[in-house]
């Protein structure tokens, strides 16, 4: 078998056999295939697609580049029948500006009984990442050994750690290579990534949350509803249960952005107060764990039980432990003052009388990266405190002078960049839009 | 500039600027931008295409990458006005199997008073490389100096040397990294990497000799219009006389293939016989070089001239002349004789009574690399005393049991897989084909 044979192929919009792409995959996690013929593979595969055998076969291959952890001995029980069930759930988003719900729906659903071992990314580009927000609480911990996991998760249910060595290494070495080599933006790629390594938590269970939209990776709907089937075939034909939400992400989800505020929110939210869309997402989000967990008898039912756990204050007081087991400060959960806090605020005023018209959801994503809030280089430090709080959603009404947005910074060269920035992305205009998005666009896989 | 946003635009069908692409060459020439994202950027060309500004861009790119060599001082004059005349030509031609033109035209045109600076390429996959049919005779070094090949050149007017370090060090480089990442074939890539190195020799004018067939690398007559047209566009841009001469490759060239065997035939020729088909294109390729270096005032006067050349015998004079000036045994040319020769001879015979109506050329051509005579790595040593002898045209008629083709060996083992593909290769038929290919299907650029 030789590689330039298996490219050529390709770019030939040729199809691999499974034995070529675990060759291919092998040898490159291995350093037998240099990167120019990866490189080479991948753009072909950007520019003539993959079948579903070959996806099928790239996703296990990577997936079986590594570790894939075992947790059945901590299959929760239903509460009433003392039956197992298959609540080892976890929930991935595609990502976008102020997405901070796996912060919410972890402990939501873990205090309700099931089991999340959930793996989660850094912020890239316009887009946060779980790890950083989490980070950004005082002494919190997201690298723990594969031991510390397990024990967390069997203490309480819950755990939120990054990818480790071990864990899915080909994707790990295959996605460096893309990012440098303009290979990213593939659903065969973008799928295989995120499924080897989702596949890979030992979970029996997938909510996906693909967001569409201005501040989406996937602008376009067609492309976002493309993707979502392809993850729930390609998990599907791995024998897990598995669904995708096309959300929106149109303007930023909440009313915060940046790393310690979105945690702030988060807290917010399980705390049972919180900005309407955040909140409602969440709900759903949650609602569908609980239902493919087979921990309630329907979707309703699991809305209800998500909207108890936070109720009832349980959902809270999971996120505490969990804090506190990941050697986290726990006083944080109650007092979110303890947060990092930028030291200057600016606010950005509306130009005009009018309605929010819409927003450039991306380039207010960008503006949080210009404050420092996210990395524009993988080598980029992170300052957890700067961010946005932004005042006025899409539709709602706004008079002259009146703020849009708060700003929160550390630094004077970047305010004024961020600022430019904000200020291009609001369209104030003289009547509110006519049409309104909703939160969640489709259901793929009910 | 970032070379992933350059990659990006091209796998998006965009444009880039003259100096993205000189930022791109020049930093993959002196290794400042990696193999990987080449790789990348080099596939996205041949799945995407290139505007013609990018291709003589990129073609520029790559020829000023290196040493442009200067012989106008070597201009030749007209014999009868003694007015200097655009004199400095070669020829290119794309490769097949026994293709072994530029050995009979180079004395032809020189001994006709032009100046030759022939830098040829070696054999890769079934065509066979001007360079290593030259290495055949015993003492012959392909291998100098720009000083050396400067002197050879002004003593005879026409020498034939291998690419020097310093002729388009970027397609050299260039060249590696697309053989190993299945980015050979783009009509845009194969133009630049041929156009460099011609324009790199100084030359005023260029006769392109584009193969097709079953031989050709190009196998459908449209792809080599297509990149004859590219070769003369760019060619022109850069102020040279350039035609291209689309010619048939549905069949060896001549009746010898191998490289101490073409050697043979040449000589043939230049002494006045050989195959009818060898010897028509090689005057009418010699003919364009007259007519384009301005020695006469027409192409049927250039044809007339190169007849001249060798029925004086003074083609045959000029290669013994280079020959000897390139360090090769001199007496090869009266006794062919002293050529290197295979140990053993096996005839492949017709398996009935009829015609030949077809072979399939390139595999010819890989019987000989088989045998020993070519190369299937770059690594690859070669055997310069194997090869084949045709004894069958398309077209002619067979008797059963009658010899089709001569195997010219030294490995048994060898002669079995050759025998092999030979018989595959050989369509006979009970009656004569109804089309016959014409020797010169088209001129591009007339």
């Amino acid at each position: 078998m030789r590689v330039v044979d298996l490219i050529r192929r390709k770019r030939d919009a040729g199809e691999l056999t499974r034995q070529e792409i675990e060759f291919l995959v092998a040898g490159y996690t291995a350093n037998e295939i240099p990167d120019y013929q990866m490189a080479a593979w991948l753009m072909a595969v950007v520019l003539k697609g993959m079948t579903r055998a070959e996806l099928a076969a790239l996703t296990e291959a990577m997936l079986y580049s590594g570790k894939v952890l075992d947790f059945t001995d901590l299959r929760p029980k239903h509460p009433h029948s003392l039956e197992a069930i298959p609540g080892l759930v976890d929930k991935h988003s595609t990502g976008g500006v102020g997405d901070k719900t796996s912060l919410i729906i972890a402990p939501i659903v873990a205090a309700g009984g099931l089991v999340v071992p959930m793996i989660s990314g850094r912020g890239l580009g316009h887009s946060g990442g779980t790890l950083d927000k989490l980070e950004s609480i005082p002494g919190f911990r997201v690298n723990l050994t594969h031991e510390e996991f397990r024990y967390v998760l069997s203490f309480c249910g819950c755990a939120l750690i990054g990818q480790t060595a071990e864990i899915a290494p080909a994707d790990k070495k295959i996605y460096a290579l893309r990012d440098v080599t303009g290979t990213v933006e593939s659903p065969y790629l973008i799928c295989a990534s995120i499924m080897s390594k989702k596949l890979a938590e030992g979970i029996e269970a997938l909510v996906l949350d693909v967001k569409t939209g201005s501040g989406a990776f996937m602008k376009k709907e067609e492309d976002a509803v493309y993707l979502a089937e392809l993850m729930v075939e390609t998990g599907r034909q791995m024998g897990k249960k598995v669904v995708a939400l096309i959300t929106d992400m149109d303007q930023p989800l909440g009313r915060k952005a940046g790393n310690a505020l979105e945690v702030e929110e988060s807290i917010e939210v399980l705390a049972g107060g919180g900005p309407e869309d955040l909140r409602e997402l969440c709900l759903e989000l949650a609602a569908w764990m609980f239902h493919l967990g087979e921990r309630v008898a329907g979707l309703a039912d699991g809305r209800k039980l998500a909207a108890e756990m936070i109720a009832s204050g349980r959902a809270r007081d999971k996120f505490r432990e969990i804090v506190t087991l990941q050697g986290g400060d726990p006083a944080v959960v109650d007092d979110p003052g303890r947060l990092p806090r930028a030291r200057h605020t600016a606010d950005v005023l509306s130009p005009a009388k009018g309605y929010v018209g819409g927003v450039q959801c991306e380039q207010l994503g960008i503006a949080c990266v210009v404050l420092g809030g996210g990395r524009e280089k993988k080598e980029d430090t992170i300052d957890p405190a700067v961010g946005l709080v932004f005042h006025k959603r899409v539709g709602e009404a706004v008079r002259e002078g009146e703020r849009l947005c708060t700003i929160h910074y550390n630094s004077e060269e970047r305010l004024k960049q961020a600022q430019q920035l904000i200020e291009q992305s609001y369209r104030i205009e003289p009547s509110p839009p006519q049409v309104s998005r909703p939160l969640v666009h489709r259901v793929i896989g009910e």
